[in-house]
């Protein structure tokens, strides 16, 4: 059963294909994200990675692992602090803040930093269901 | 320029090869997505669409056409409020709510219904910053 202060992390990277793939697949094609010209003349300097492709890990833990199969995703809060770039160690890191053992609903806080400066580039909420883990 | 109560509309569905290519890209293989079989145990009786998936046409809208290229994606909040389903055909709806010029910053509402019901399927706000179109 998932407890309040609970934790998990996982460490995670992406790779220029990967962005690609993502571009295809949403037809988001920003050249904000798949053209390093383009991106050198705006402030992030090199290609970024879509938020939303950066959020997809939360979508992954909270679905396989944490607290895995079963979960049904509520509602995610994501507030894309700072860009993640392709080929980047970042570690996702996850905390049950709340849970809500009637509904069978918890909060957790979803935090992405950069592996090696702490720094972080994602934070916010999910709020999740699951009927036997929580 | 955005201005307030500017709205923007698509049209859109996905197919399950856009579900599977989702779940190899994310790593989110909860077979409530990919498994007809085990979706049918569970209260959604067929497979549905991952939540991070159906809200990447706001990605789309935002970094392609509204207000399109040069947007950068600063905060999404995101209700899951019902079930998305493959090649069914969903409606995303923008409407701005407010602009900051100083900052070149918007909330947009981001909305996306069922076309055929009109019932809310994703509820949410996006915050964004466009240093040319705000």
């Amino acid at each position: 059963m998932l407890q309040i202060g609970d934790t998990y992390s996982e460490v995670f990277s992406y790779t220029q294909d990967q962005v690609i793939s993502f571009a295809e697949l949403s037809g988001d094609k920003n050249p904000l994200h798949l053209d390093a010209e383009y991106a050198a003349t705006t402030m992030f300097k090199k290609p970024i990675i879509h938020g939303i492709l950066g959020a997809s890990i939360l979508s992954k833990i909270l679905g396989m692992y944490f607290p895995g199969e079963g979960t049904i995703y509520l509602k995610q809060e994501i507030d894309f602090k700072r860009p993640m770039y392709v080929d980047c160690k970042y570690e996702a890191q996850l905390t049950v803040l709340e849970i809500n053992k009637d509904r069978h609903t918890a909060i957790i806080e979803t935090k992405i930093v950069d592996k090696e400066s702490g720094k972080v580039n994602v934070l916010g909420n999910a709020h999740i269901m699951h009927k036997e883990k929580i």
